[in-house]
């Protein structure tokens, strides 16, 4: 039997920072990665495979980053918690002193009629299955693309760019709206829609029709849409069978209960990334938000904490950022209706000014900051930045300041550097303006 | 005799900010700006007036920003603290309850022989000086520019632009050798090389020689610089001429004595920008930093604190970026060399990853973060970021890291949002890298 003294299943983001960080927290070099994969996908690269790569390959995770951790490509079927062994499909078994869970999610399958059609899509982390998908665009030129999240979003921006003719069907009233505030949310539409998608809300697919391959998405409202291929992007759902039938409890997200450490019940096995429950930041309950980025954040938690609790996961934010044509948002923390569903009452500061200064310089944008602030504590809960490319990179300082609990001073004080190519100007600053606003607001009212 | 409830003596960034904070903290509409220039630069915009902007008007902080404050084009001459009032040049004289002094700085005039000779500019922020300047600039082919700090490496470049011969004469071992740690100098002046600009260092200009015009410079290590126009930035000197005369202290740096929250001595006058001293965040010393994002802080605190001490100002951290060629640099916190001056042993952790993922994506560029830790208490001390368009705001992230004393633990587990198009991979982002690499340092070396 094989003995490694760090087994780690799955091996994308997640399975793959736990690996690193493993080898850096404890030298660890005894570390055997078990993937299903041959090779494995860039998961947030996914869309751009098709417009901007051009290619599947072009989006790979190079295995070079597994350092001196050890590879094998083989499905692992049963974990035994007692004999602390993990059975591969070959009937091998493989001993592991410390075992890491990183199964990841697959995306969920809607009930609709006609799923089963040919040019139907899921969008599925492989890449024999995204090159199909690849070939079948190739072909196509009406898509529909179900789900207006992320995902969604980026892949209808993407088909455009390759010319397709593009409609994007999301049940609720905005795309991105269950991580976006509105104003957002509409601004994201409004840029889809003038490059040429027809978004269409509040909506869903009742069924997908045609003879053998898709012809046309009927929708609730019962109009029908004419297509040759649709792209299903409407969530993931844990991939948690192993760790269930190890019998590992599961938590009300359906991934795998975890706690602080990342650790599951069984203080041997951690769960990390797509596969395992996440827990909100503001109030320790169980949030739905897998990202990369949060898979890689848990990898390197769980690795910390592999033989000692080190590393507290202080829950999750949710952190995103996109790009929609030239335009670029990122949220951080809570929209204003998580905010007022959690009970808070909130006060809003918003800052706009051009992305560099003196506005006259080449290339000059508009660039937004909104902030959420807890009106009782003044702590920042949430902000959103639009539209500019340094976007993501302010969001992380929202997130910044989330996580520290900055209050509305501290963030209208906050000590930022300024330069005309790459900010706003000093006076005009959105992210500590958009507190400054928020406070003129607080002042006003009291 | 005219009166004011609060006089602002200063237009630039900090008078502007403490006039605009003063109307939305206490809704204050009788503000008096006196201010002696009639129109006033963007500060930091100045050395893009030759090469980018091609026009001094095209650098001009707009009055609106002034809201609802009076803007009096006026030089005052002297403030009478006992009778409260400012006496301005023409014998008019204005009450007031509060006053701001904002008097800004003038740039350093070293004393070196030939200074007086025709085409040797300071780097003065006045529009008819600069658009002589500028005069001077189109009909000089050989430029020397004294002093390697921001204002000269950003001047030399830009001459390049132009198509300027150019030598950049540093005094010290390399150009930004004051805020930057060493390798984003070398970075600097190696971009600047490439760019074709001679870069002089550890040397000083000893004399300006030439008939009536400028001809050449010669150099402390005897070498002479042929060249037809000289631009001296080496610095700028807190003009408290005022503020002197009306008994007020000044401080180690020259700069009005101030306290934390603006005040000076005087609890009806405040003192903001670059004339006011500053006071470092990490051991409360006079530091001089002397920057427009420093000034509009200061404004800001100042009309928080008019009535009564609301906002304290935590003390400038030092957060800068800059632009040579397509390299963006910024830094926050503290240098290496000033953290070891501090007492601090430190912990170095770097990361360098594609700027965006997969790093097939156009336009990819490597970018590198550099953080300093204090190895005793864990606590991120300063750190910089290069080489792409979001230098700027990651600057500013590594400040809030600052402010915020998170540890090297809390910025490797920090929940950053990522995207391919705006940012490093999750795997491979790096400001939380390289606290995960610092912490590498610390375990192998425990």
């Amino acid at each position: 039997m094989t003995q490694a003294e760090l087994v780690i299943i799955g091996g994308s983001a997640a399975g793959i920072q736990a690996a690193i960080c493993a080898q850096k927290h404890h030298g660890l070099t005894d570390i055997l990665v078990i993937r299903r994969e041959d090779k494995v996908m860039v998961p947030c690269g996914i869309p751009y495979i098709y417009g901007t790569l051009g290619a599947v390959d072009k989006n790979i995770m190079p295995d070079k980053l597994l350092g001196g951790a050890q590879l094998k490509v083989a499905e692992a079927t049963s974990v035994d918690r007692e004999a602390k062994t993990v059975r591969l499909s070959d009937g091998e078994e493989i001993g592991y002193s410390k075992l890491v869970v990183a199964t990841g999610s697959n995306p969920i399958e809607p009930p609709i009629p006609g799923m089963d059609k040919a040019n139907v899509f899921l969008v599925r982390k492989d890449p024999k299955y995204l090159h199909e998908l690849g070939d079948a665009m190739d072909n196509a030129k009406h898509i529909v693309v179900i789900g207006g999240g992320f995902i969604g979003v980026e892949f209808a921006d993407e088909c455009r760019k390759r010319g397709h003719d593009v409609t994007i069907v999301e049940l609720l009233e905005h795309c991105l709206q269950l991580v976006c505030t509105q104003d957002l949310c509409i601004r994201v539409e409004d840029v889809l829609r003038s490059r040429g998608v027809n978004v269409v809300t509040g909506n869903a697919v009742k069924s997908i029709g045609g003879v053998d391959k898709v012809e046309f998405v009927q929708l609730e409202s019962g109009e029908e849409i004419k297509c040759d291929m649709v792209i299903v992007g409407i969530g993931v759902t844990p991939n948690t069978r192993l760790a269930q039938e190890a019998g590992l409890s599961i938590g009300p997200t359906r991934g795998i209960a975890v706690d602080e450490y990342q650790r599951t019940e069984d203080h041997d096995i951690f769960a990390v990334g797509d596969c395992a429950e996440k827990y909100s930041f503001f109030n320790g309950q169980p949030v739905p938000v897998r990202l990369a980025s949060v898979a890689t954040r848990e990898g390197k938690i769980a690795a910390a904490n592999l033989y000692h609790p080190r590393w507290r996961n202080i829950g999750t934010v949710g952190t995103f950022s996109t790009m929609v044509g030239e335009v670029a948002v990122a949220m951080a923390g809570l929209t204003d209706t998580q905010a007022e569903n959690m009970g808070y009452k909130v006060v809003i500061g918003e800052a706009e000014a051009a992305s560099k200064h003196p506005g006259t310089l080449p290339d000059t944008q508009p660039m937004k900051v909104r902030l959420t602030f807890d009106r009782r504590s003044g702590k920042l809960l949430g902000g959103c930045a639009c539209c500019t490319m340094t976007a993501g990179e302010i969001g992380n300082l929202i997130a910044a300041g989330v996580v520290n609990e900055m209050t509305i001073e501290q963030v209208a004080t906050f000590p930022m550097g300024t330069h005309p190519w790459l900010t706003a100007s000093p006076l005009a600053y959105q992210f500590t303006d958009a507190a400054s606003n928020a406070l003129h607001q607080v002042i006003r009212n009291s």
